[in-house]
């Protein structure tokens, strides 16, 4: 059975690739796997034959007949973990990977995300610019410590592109024009090298061209 | 070699096992593996030695001679991976499980955390009344599609306790006092019967006794 994930049909983000469809359909081009994407409207993704699959009511999932998963994540490291390719073969670095997959989702993302929640939901509060520095500062220490332990590296274990590095690049990409890696030239020059992959570049083209298809661009 | 972690020396929850050195106390417990416990101070954590195995500073941490690894949910999923009890064997079920122990962490924590992270930092701002109608309504998402996914079944993957819950009882025990689960009668009771096992006991137990020990209590 081939692989099939879901996507939004009319993705909020209008085909910048920060969706979470990205990270799963770049981790399959990385591996080499085809997959099918059924595209979910927001009304079908409430509807229970989508809440099935996705106990939250969100994209992706995947199924591939053995499997049928939610949560990105999990998505990224099953296709990681069954295929050669995203991780170390030495049990030493190929841990070491998948905790830097942990930290980008429970450590790197929430303070991101809670910057960019506030975007979407208080922008208009009276209160919104006064957040802002708290925001930013929280953002700035996981930056720093990042770029600390990234250092001069191409890639965050042992100078091999992982898992970890396409589940943290996702993360930074959503700073996109906050200008907060502006300050950190070694990070901006790692999403940069993760962005030029052809892996990338082929799924970064595919959620696209969905975009296109349904009348944007 | 043991397995050793680490935890604080102090730690800021006074024993009340919401510092992230708990999972994996408990993970340890349900699987039966014996462990070790350095406890550092929050200098230590910033320093070289623990930097080099924790890249934010934070713990825990684990190392077993084979792996040394950082996150709780890396090292939560590491010894579920490696050892018998916390996931089931059938591989549908199996990703299942894997994919609520990330939901945990990357859909169900990061409302929890917005929550908790307010009260530290903004108590005294003059916002911080009016945001909680906004934080508590997305926490309230989350948990209603957790309680109906969960249903009036025990565990979240064929009746059998997992990874999974471990890390989702986890989380929801953070709402400890927040009064937001008595609207969730059988979530309430899903992490009391969590609460219940042997394992928790013993591993809540371990990490009382350090706060005990250094003069709390």
């Amino acid at each position: 059975m081939p692989v099939t994930i879901t996507a939004f049909a009319a993705s909020p983000d209008r085909g910048r690739g920060m969706a979470r469809d990205m990270p799963v359909r770049w981790a399959l081009e990385e591996v080499g796997r085809p997959y099918e994407v059924r595209l979910v409207s927001f009304a079908e993704m409430k509807e229970p034959a989508h809440l099935g699959l996705q106990p939250f009511g969100q994209i992706p999932t995947y199924e591939d007949g053995t499997v049928a998963l939610f949560e990105s994540g999990a998505i990224v490291l099953h296709i990681a973990q069954s295929h050669a390719g995203l991780l170390p073969e030495e049990p030493g670095a190929r841990g070491r990977a998948i905790a830097w997959l942990f930290a980008a989702l429970s450590t790197m993302e929430p303070p991101v995300l809670d910057r960019e929640t506030a975007g979407f939901l208080e922008a208009s509060e009276p209160w919104h610019a006064a957040r802002q520095p708290l925001l930013e500062s929280r953002i700035c220490a996981r930056l720093d410590a990042l770029a600390a332990s990234l250092g001069e590296a191409e890639w965050l274990v042992d100078g091999a592109f992982s898992a970890g590095d396409l589940q943290m690049v996702t993360v930074l990409r959503r700073l996109g024009s906050s200008g907060l890696l502006d300050g950190y030239p070694t990070l901006a020059a790692y999403v940069a090298r993760a962005e030029a992959r052809p892996a990338f570049q082929r799924a970064f083209a595919a959620q696209r061209a969905v975009f296109e298809a349904s009348g944007g661009g």
